[in-house]
């Protein structure tokens, strides 16, 4: 039989690990004869834009090159998949298209919104008696799916998050007068990343001072009235703040925009808060949007996370062929004091559409801050450089011959 | 004799690399018993707030972690030293700071505004006789000092940009869909900085596929037909912009608040031509600005420009010893296929508060892009990756212990 695999939703440091955790899983099981990469996702299924993997990665080096290379090799796509009593044709174009190569399994590697599409997928096949199956491989830097201990790509973009506040705290203690630093941090709903700069606890550092999550009510008063408290000990106040806080109690607007999935287009708290602390506070004040950098800055990623990622796309064949459809593939930690995760799986449909909030218990009573207790769950995910190939200077990375 | 040693301007990746140059030359020249930093630049010696760098820095060990560590490990200033004729006094407590130290030179490390420092403090002292030494280490990631090739800190800055713009090209051309990414690079008025993503052709990268300076006229119409005639070509646009391009034909306004040294304070360029491209192309738009990450991100560092940091640091303390004042010290590439520099010295006069500009003759006569003949003088200058010691998954710093 073949497969198909293909890559959706947002970008990160990892996702082309996964890529390659399936694609060498499946040529080295001896079962599966064509690796199809489906290009921009879902949408590569539909429109039949299909390559041969196994031509695209010629060689062990080439997947390792793969491995390293962020952002998705195979494009992504932001599609929704509608329901199949409403547009019964695009479920008939994927059926069909994976029929005509022969596909007896689909991989899907991404976050919440992909997981709706591997039940809708895995449900509507079963229906119509077809025996692919359809497995998801989890990935996304907010660390918000359901199911899992952590997912794929999370662990790099927490790495790159912390040395990069490390080096803003450096560069921001350097003059003699009073300072104020906003970092902002990506999460819309979800502040994972942002606590996760708790870290830096571990190497002596005391800041960020304050960290303000999406998941604790924000007031911009209480903001300030903490910015001042920290002003007492601190020269150089580091704050650092999800996008998805909100702020109520303050005329600043927000942008109102929504993007394709109807979420709404978040940027500029940084920089809103940033003027208030100009307006109300009055010292020196900056504020820093860590950005796309987050998400694909493999140069400093987690090896552990890329090992991870490779893994659990290598067990996600494992499980495909073994007869498991509708299902996404997790990481489950286990007890002890070593680091360790086993790979199994849960129900799809029970992580489509659903995030998986930070947990209060870890956020102080103040909110605006994150417990110690935090510090033993992110550190492992970061542990571990990985060996880049340099060229000229800068990383070679993998590219598609199209 | 001893001596003294500070640090100003804005951080570098860089800038404690030669700080550990001066160090260690001067502690195994045999001629120094006291090496003092002066703390945030030259108000440490205006206040005598001067510390014992031996003390500081105990073993060879933590000389190591310094030349790897960003920022300035002393503090900064950005203090603008007046005339002699119209505040004496400043002088006065100059000159009787480091004479009850017992200092035989002063080295300052920084930009062209320290270098009119190094410029006024040594004819003071020359007028009163005094026999202490003057002299300056350049440092600025805008790389616009006149007199030498190039300047410690921008090969560090430049490979951050090149690395982290290649990781944004990746990011930004997942999508089936026409885009546009303006990444806002540093450089007030000399665009070095924003020409040196040119070094990514070397790499195979097309991208980016315009690049604006500070050093041309820009025209917001003129930009939008660019966009326009690139979309031709490239689905995923992707544009390198100076922080000091100036738009004139546009009603979007800029800040102007002016920062101590009267410097027009630039940020949001980015922005404002994010927001005229989705006015007036419509597409999916995103801007990033890569922020102070361009001058801290010291865990990809060029190795080049850090052992060059450390040895014209070092050169620093040789010629003053050799009875130099009132210098700056400089590179001088040498001709030939392989890269070399000598280290000499021109009058810091020559490179107070004036600017080296990117040479017109390396932009193309449409003004949007850099000639592939800049590759070659820029290249050199990113090679080679530092040894970085880590400690849980991240960087391990110097830190003064005060």
């Amino acid at each position: 039989m073949n497969i198909a695999v293909a890559q959706s939703g947002g970008p990160t440091s990892a996702i082309n690990a996964s890529l390659a955790g399936v694609f060498k899983a499946a040529r080295s099981s001896g079962k599966i004869e064509t690796i199809y990469g489906c290009l921009n996702g879902i949408e590569g299924v539909i429109k039949d834009r299909m390559i041969d993997l196994g031509k695209a990665i010629p060689d062990d080096e080439a997947a390792e090159l793969l491995k390293r290379t962020p952002s998705t090799a195979l494009g992504s796509c932001r599609y929704k998949l509608p329901d199949a009593d409403s547009q019964p044709q695009v479920y008939e174009d994927i059926l069909s298209c994976l029929e005509k190569h022969g596909v007896g399994a689909f991989f899907y590697i991404g976050g919440n919104d992909s997981m709706d599409t591997v039940a809708k997928l895995s449900a509507y096949f079963k229906e119509k008696g077809s025996d692919i199956k359809v497995v998801g491989v989890p990935k996304t830097i907010d660390n918000d799916l359901p199911c899992t201990d952590h997912t794929p790509g999370f662990g790099s973009a927490a790495k790159y998050v912390a040395v990069t506040t490390q080096e803003i705290i450096r560069d921001s203690s350097v003059y003699a007068l009073e300072s104020v630093t906003i970092i902002e941090v990506m999460g819309r709903h979800a502040g994972w990343l942002t606590a996760s700069t708790c870290v830096l606890r571990a190497n002596g550092e005391i800041a960020p001072h304050l960290i303000y999550l999406p998941e604790c009510e924000f007031s911009a008063q209480r903001f300030l009235d903490d910015i001042r408290e920290q002003q007492k000990k601190h020269k150089a106040v580091i704050i650092a703040v999800s996008e998805g806080v909100q702020l109520k109690d303050s005329k600043c607007l927000r942008s109102d925009k929504l993007d394709v999935f109807g979420h709404q287009q978040l940027s500029g708290i940084g920089k809103t808060l940033e003027e208030l602390v100009r307006s109300e506070i009055g010292c020196k004040v900056r504020s820093i949007e860590l950005n796309v950098m987050q998400r694909c800055s493999s140069h400093i990623a987690s090896a552990t996370d890329l090992d991870e990622a490779e893994l659990i796309g290598a067990k996600a064949v494992e499980y495909a062929l073994d007869g498991k459809s509708g299902i996404m593939m997790v990481f489950e930690r286990e007890k002890g004091e070593k680091y360790s995760v086993n790979i199994s799986c849960a129900d799809a449909a029970l992580v489509a559409n659903k995030e998986q909030f930070f947990p209060m218990e870890w956020v102080n009573d103040e909110h605006n801050n994150v417990k110690d207790e935090a510090i033993g769950y992110f550190l492992p995910l970061i542990q571990g450089e990985v060996e880049i190939k340099m060229n000229n200077g800068m990383p070679v990375h993998f590219k598609l011959d199209m």
